[in-house]
C-alpha cells in the first residue's frame, strides 16, 4: 500500500487501462460465442459497466491533471492467459474462470485502496469503495457462466488450479506499480 | 420495404449483429488510439449505447421466439472498409467517416422501417423510431471527431468520395435481406 500511495498516478492510469481491457475482453466473448445465447445479455451488461468505470477513471485523471497515456502492463494478464486450454468448452471455461479471478483480485486491491486512502485521499477512496461491489458481482457472474458449461466438480478443480497459478504470479515481485502486481 | 416486411426475422437478427459490431468497432478505436484523448469518452459513451441497443434487440428476438444465430453479413461493411487509407491520420479519418456513413444509412433505414411498420408492427416501429435519434447523434459525433484531425476542406472532399462509394454499394442488388443492403 505504501508503494501504491507513492505512485497513485500510475495506479490510476493502470486502472483506466484495466477497465478498458475488461470491456474489450467482454466484447470479445460476445463475438467469439454467439451460439452461447446465455452469455450475451449479462456480458453486454458487464461491458457497459466496465466502460462506465473507464470513463469515471478518465474523469479523475483529468481532474488531477494526469496525462492519459499507455503503460507497460504487469505480466499478470498475459501469464494467466498462457494457461488457457485450446479445445471447447475447456477454452471458454478457462477464459471465464480467469476473468473471475481477475475480478476477485481487483476486488481485493480496491478494498486495500479504499482503506489505505480513506484519510489521505478520500475522493479516491470513495471511487474504489464504489467500484468494489461491481467487481464482486462480476466475479460471481463469470463463475456462474462457467458453471453452465461443466459440472460442479470439474469447475471447482479447474478453478483451484488456476487460482494457484494466479497466486504464484501475484507472489512474484514486479518492478512496475500496477493494480495486479506483487 | 416489402422485402424487409417479409423477412423481419432476418432484419432483426442482422440488426442485433450490427449493434454488436458497432460496439466492437468503437472499442477497437479506444484501443487503437489511446493517444487521441479526445476520442475516449465520447466513443466509450457510444459503445455503451450500442451495447444497450444490442440488448434491446436481443430482448425483442426472445419475445418473438427468434433463435439468435449468426448471419452472413451484407458485403456493405467489408467493401466500405477496403478503401481505408493506410497512413495516419488518413486511416483514422477514413474509419471515422465510414462509421459516420454507416450510422447515416442506419438512420435512413430505421426511418423507412418506422414508417413502413407503423400499422402492421407497432412494437417494431416504436423500437426503430426510438433508435433513430441516436443513430443521427452517432453520425454527427463521428463527423465531429474526424473534424479534429483534418481541415474542413479535406474532410468534405473525402466524405464526398466515401459517400459515393457507399452509395454504389447500396445501389447493387444484394441477395440477402440486410439492414445495409440494396
Amino acid at each position: 500500500m505504501r508503494r501504491a500511495r507513492a505512485h497513485l498516478d500510475e495506479i490510476l492510469l493502470d486502472h483506466a487501462h484495466c477497465e478498458k481491457k475488461a470491456a474489450g475482453a467482454a466484447i470479445k466473448l460476445l463475438f467469439s460465442y454467439p451460439h452461447h445465447r446465455f452469455l450475451q445479455e449479462p456480458v453486454a451488461d458487464l461491458a457497459r459497466e466496465e466502460l462506465d468505470h473507464f470513463q469515471q477513471v478518465l474523469g479523475l485523471l483529468d481532474r488531477r491533471g494526469i496525462h492519459y497515456r499507455t503503460l507497460k502492463p504487469a505480466p499478470y494478464g498475459s501469464v494467466l492467459h498462457e494457461g488457457i486450454r485450446r479445445d471447447e468448452p475447456e477454452r471458454l471455461v478457462d477464459v471465464l474462470l480467469i476473468s473471475a479471478l481477475i475480478e476477485a483480485r481487483s476486488c481485493e486491491r480496491f478494498q486495500i485502496l479504499t482503506e489505505g486512502l480513506a484519510e489521505t485521499d478520500p475522493e479516491l477512496a470513495a471511487l474504489y469503495g464504489s467500484l468494489l461491489a461491481s467487481e464482486a458481482r462480476h466475479h460471481r457472474l463469470y463463475l456462474d457462466l462457467a458453471a453452465r458449461l461443466v459440472d460442479r466438480g470439474r469447475l471447482a478443480a479447474r478453478l483451484d488450479e488456476l487460482s494457484r497459478v494466479e497466486a504464484e504470479i501475484i507472489a512474484k515481485p514486479c518492478d512496475r506499480v500496477r493494480l495486479h502486481a506483487g
